[in-house]
């Protein structure tokens, strides 16, 4: 193999993440945007990546340039209307990202505040639906990566459709690991990207729409690139993107869902990285760190650690030192507890985590930790 | 090498096009980023695009997410102000891109009428502008993929600054292969992406912006994702992307800087893509096929031909002809006359225009044209 891989590090962090080998490779050929061998490329992640959530019936997949941000501000500035006013659960970074893009857009927001080690509770939900019928939406991140917080999906899309209002669902760190069936969870729009738990390179978002919500939602869009009405009606007209796509990633991409197949699906996919997971947390503990949430609440994505309370440690010597050991793991992003991450996604297996647990038990060592 | 490598075909589009194998290796590997050395390699990069266009003192270098198309509508939205209007030279289907972008942002536009095989007349702009006072900035693509015309930038500079307008180009289709000089040629923003005639793989844009104008367009963006303002602060205060890059599409261009420079700079490459060109002109003419622009406003980026009048021609059948050949052709996009286009861009010499011509020969042949 090339040189640079075998030195590459396995990135610990929640995208981009380590990719299998045979997926980067799919890199190697040039395709042109126009040439039919990409258009069916293009048609046939399309098409898997509906059938994941199994939406063949009501959705659409309307990929987007761009990284999973791009992808969410496309589908909040197409599919709510100027007039739209959202609800939206506040557990972290993400959530906040979804209330500074409404925000920018003009649209009414009402935010839902919550802990951040805190799920949304649907029956607490359903409660502020019921007492502002001028919502129209719920926008709600899956698994709020700000800590690896998972949220019930299936029960408050139930509470939502009870309320009669649309859910937008931010699966950008759960599409492809974690169960949704949108043939039993009503949602007007699914998003995910590329370079997450599809294990593919990071480069494009794509929406899962609900078709009717997308059909009416033509003269929405504050954004001409961030159209996904345009953008999904011109594939529809001409079978190409509308503007230049990154084929690479897009080649890259067809053969990570190939590998996803492969696998076993989302359930193979799953028991992975709950493997993982699970051996992250187990070993963690036994090395005396603290895990910061609940273990009810934690999503198989990535683990939030307290900051050790030991005074010979800091995270920039920590950090340096897991990766000159070939481990790359990720900073807190909490405002209230000093934290870190590490990421169970990605092409890894327990053998990684075990191996990494020993870089951490050694750094301990070298760091004069207790 | 491996086996789809192999068997792609050469694409003579306006990109994505045909990279080096060296650039498309540079993706074998995974990259974190929050991780030190992919942070040098957006430095490098950056300081690389920032110096090709002599950026280095009065600009600053603003990577994007997306295609071209979306760091065009970032630069539009961040560096005009709401009051903004914006003269654009009405040449071809990019051109009329922009002036789409603006009216969906809502900024005033006039229309500078031309014909698709008309460059501007720097003379006339300037006229044009002396009439509107209420002007504010002044739109320009600079080689007009649709027809592969080429735009008198240095002297339509001057013009601009003349009038006291600001200039922002789109250089989507020239950058790094025609000289762009900022110390002497002023702009407020260049704008172009990686999958170009810098040769690496689509998938991100960038902005090269006049550090002054950028840092008094603080509350212009529409969008979060596309506003460079944003973007560019993160970045100063991190040396990290704001939101997830993508970091296979960076090391490409990375590798493709490197081999650009290599190459000669600007200088060798635009000789290259003259020769292609040039080499492209002369055997077509030979076959009977005619040029769509006159020599002198045509670009060496891409070829217009006029459709023959033969019978026994039509592009679809002619297109699927070449493509079993190995070569990928691409369709006109002129509304007035019938035509198809052959790039001259990408990692391409002579010899492959001389192989492409070839195969015209033998596809004529074989469609029974004369």
């Amino acid at each position: 193999m090339n040189a640079p891989t075998s030195h590459a590090p396995i990135l610990l962090t929640p995208g981009p993440l380590t990719t299998h080998l045979e997926t980067r490779q799919a890199m190697l050929r040039d395709w042109g945007s126009w040439d039919q061998p990409f258009n069916a490329l293009t048609a046939q992640v399309c098409d898997r990546l509906l059938r994941i959530v199994h939406g063949e019936h009501a959705h659409v997949c309307i990929p987007l340039q761009g990284s999973g941000t791009f992808a969410v501000e496309a589908a909040l500035g197409t599919l709510i209307a100027p007039t739209g006013k959202v609800l939206v659960p506040m557990q972290g970074a993400y959530c906040e990202r979804i209330v500074k893009i409404l925000t920018i857009l003009g649209k009414g927001v009402v935010r839902y505040d919550l802990q951040e080690d805190q799920p949304v509770d649907p029956a607490q939900l359903e409660a502020l639906l019921n007492a502002d019928p001028t919502v129209t939406h719920v926008a709600l991140v899956h698994c709020e990566t700000t800590t690896g917080l998972l949220n019930p999906l299936t029960r408050i899309a139930e509470a939502v459709e009870r309320c009669g209002r649309q859910l937008i669902v931010d699966a950008m760190s759960t599409f492809g690991a974690l169960p949704i069936d949108l043939r039993h969870t009503r949602a007007a729009a699914v998003i995910s990207a590329s370079g997450k738990c599809l294990e593919g390179v990071p480069g494009m978002g794509f929406v899962i729409a609900d078709r009717g919500v997308l059909q009416s939602s033509a003269a929405n869009s504050h954004s001409l690139a961030l159209d996904l009405h345009d953008q999904w009606q011109y594939m529809q007209a001409t079978t190409q993107w509308r503007y230049t796509p990154p084929t690479h990633v897009m080649a890259a991409l067809h053969t990570a869902l190939e590998l996803h197949e492969r696998e076993g699906g989302v359930a193979a996919r799953a028991a992975r990285y709950q493997d993982n997971c699970a051996t992250l947390i187990t070993g963690m503990r036994a090395l005396g760190f603290v895990p910061y949430l609940r273990e009810a609440d934690q999503a198989p994505i990535i683990a939030t650690f307290h900051a050790p309370r030991d005074a010979a440690y800091d995270f920039a010597t920590f950090y340096q030192s897991m990766r000159a050991k070939g481990f790359v793991l990720y900073p807190g992003k909490l405002t209230r507890a000093a934290t870190f991450r590490i990421g169970c996604i990605g092409a890894i297996t327990r053998d990684d985590i075990t191996r990494m647990l020993q870089s951490v038990r050694q750094t301990m060592l070298e760091m004069g930790m207790h």
